[in-house]
């Protein structure tokens, strides 16, 4: 409802809007470091000159204690209700990867790992090889797979990462994982969780019988699995739904992915933070609202890495400087979800967000750190209603009502 | 569900509850009042004097981010979900003029305006007339408007504004506004945004074609505009809803008409905010909630006046004594939104709440401002949860469950 009020409600001008993701930025105090999280560790001079202007405040990425994935976090900063909008992973790698995706088809990602002689998963990641040898398998499998009536598109990604398209008659979603997610158990079937998808699960395990049969003498990726299988979703665009022209500047596959799923322009980028920020630049007079992805800081936390999290949160705070060249209407720094170094993993944790505009509040609050964001003005909120709040400061939104 | 709640558990006896809304009370930090709101650089003793014993905390008005008219975020603290009940301006502006309102009549705001040669609107608010000016173009208007089989009640309200109700067959809501809501561009044709309206349509703008032309050679109000065309919801009475034998104590037509529409009684009262309190004390026997509206601080703010804003707050507080001769079990002090002066206009920015009575608890808190109010006991919630807690202070909710 409040959703469907902000589509309403959106007027087609107004400000520009940034929304800088640190993905998984959030984190919770640390014993070993003083009690410290990454954020509130971190030498931060920029973050902090904007902290006392701005807002801050906190986002329930879900529900309270409930852990997100990636697709629905981001799909709450995007003002979407991630629990009405279910998106299959598979659906955002393969779109991350430019695949074609169509009704009907079936998207997955795809990982190479290591297997032992007794079937079991020794190394979920392959040693986390590199993408050459990736390219090279893919090409491997590709030319050993042949379904009858099938036709099967696979994409190298980063590392040990690719994704598979299924295309074919009678393919649906709701279907387990091959993945069986923890090291030291076997390739798991894959199984349908409905009637519709039983066909589905027939061929996607005739895949994978036929790829593993492929590289099974490589080493140490001798074995590929797949998760995620899933249909692109039915969903508003962006851009329809706020009347703002959108971009996204994202290094990694998944985030450009749930981003061109909704209708965001890709504006190709580099690899660094610096890149990203200088593609905004580049971009600036061409769009009203851009999505900026930074990834290292939730790959730091899933690693349970503090110093690695905090110096990634110190590198964005270094090239703030050159985003702010050319300073939006809007700017909100968060994250998708939290990813605490005491978890290793994405969390539940409210994530601290910071809002600056001319109007969006001056809590003189020193520093955007998760304690300073307890006390901000914006509260606690979901993020699902991030969207309104950066739209009514951009002024962007229609009074409700008179 | 909350609100529905409400009206299972409220009990017919208890304490005596008000009200007193400034509206658009809540403001943000100023950087040129050295940070401070209209509210935390008011000199407002008597507001102290209550603060370190009453519960603080602040509403949303619809949800984060959505900025509310005055009827949604009136709805909301009156304990009805704003996004659940819809009331056209048309029909709050006339309610408050005391026109008598009936199912399938057409209700509509109205104002003077300074149209130019070339059929431009120069000035919304016709350089604000006096009053004595509006009643008589209104007469003019009355004279000279004339539609077969439709009657039609036009009656004055304050400076350019005044009301319409059209009576007859085949009337109905769905109609854009006549009034363009800028300066700078033409008077608008009404227009049906549903084929039931078509009728509707046709009849306003017959209306509007006869009464320009009857003023068209006055000054500066030469044009009248039509907005908020709407008829009357379909809504539970306050009263019903909560047992309680509710009046509104309110200066403006607008704020008369919501409570009006939601069944409460309409005392008298003066101009000033010593004759609403006043008004409170001779009725104190007779109801047990009073709505007290106070408007200049939502004007001052719309205005972009801190000054005018502050000296609003600090005239309430210095009148506060007389409202205290009869303390009521329950005071809310809260606005309907907030107006800040830096965004010259409602806004989405969570409202200041202060709840004083024996059980209300006792923040300990120096005083009420944004800023405190955002660390009180009372926490963020939604306005339209504010009237359960109200009731609940003055022992009018039973239990839920057993």
């Amino acid at each position: 409802m409040a959703v469907s009020l902000a589509e309403r409600l959106a007027m087609p001008a107004g400000g520009k809007i940034v929304l800088l993701v640190m993905d998984g930025v959030g984190d919770i105090p640390h014993p070993d470091f003083d009690e410290n999280t990454p954020l509130s560790a971190a030498r931060t001079p920029n973050m902090d000159a904007l902290a006392p202007t701005s807002a801050l405040g906190r986002l329930t990425p879900i529900v309270p204690g409930v852990i997100p994935g990636s697709g629905p976090g981001h799909l709450g900063l995007f003002g979407y209700d991630p629990l009405e909008h279910e998106i299959g992973r598979g659906v955002l790698e393969v779109l991350g990867l430019d695949m074609d995706l169509r009704a009907g088809n079936l998207a997955a990602r795809a990982n190479f790992a290591t297997r032992d002689a007794a079937g079991i998963i020794t190394d979920r990641r392959a040693g986390r090889i590199p993408t050459e040898t990736n390219v090279k398998l893919v090409e491997m499998i590709r030319s050993a797979v042949n379904i009858p009536g099938y036709e099967i598109e696979i994409k190298s990604g980063m590392g040990h990462r690719f994704a598979v398209v299924i295309r074919g008659e009678n393919l649906a979603d709701g279907l387990t994982d091959a993945d069986p997610h923890h090291d030291g158990e076997p390739l798991l079937e894959i199984k349908a969780t409905r009637p519709e998808a039983e066909n589905a699960a027939k061929i996607a395990n005739e895949l994978l019988a036929q790829a593993n049969a492929a590289i099974a003498k490589e080493h140490p990726a001798n074995t590929m699995m797949l998760r995620g299988l899933s249909c692109a979703p039915d969903i508003t665009p962006f851009g329809d739904r706020f009347k703002i022209n959108a971009c996204a500047i994202a290094t990694y596959p998944m985030y450009r992915g749930i981003a061109k799923l909704l209708g965001m322009s890709l504006v190709p980028t580099g690899e660094t933070i610096e890149d990203n920020f200088r593609t905004y630049l580049d971009a600036f007079e061409k769009y009203d609202y851009f999505f900026i992805h930074i990834k290292p800081t939730d790959a730091a936390g899933e690693d349970g890495d503090f110093p690695a999290k905090l110096a990634c949160i110190e590198q964005v705070d270094a090239a703030l400087p050159i985003l702010l060249e050319k300073k939006p209407d809007v700017l909100a720094i968060t994250g998708d979800h939290s990813t605490p170094i005491l978890c290793s993993g994405h969390s539940w944790h409210p994530i601290p967000a910071l809002v600056h505009s001319e109007i969006s509040g001056r809590d003189g609050l020193p520093r955007y750190t998760e304690a300073h964001c307890r006390v901000g003005s914006v509260g606690l909120m979901d993020s699902k209603h991030l969207m309104t709040v950066l739209l009514s400061n951009a002024k962007r939104l229609d009074k409700f009502g008179a």
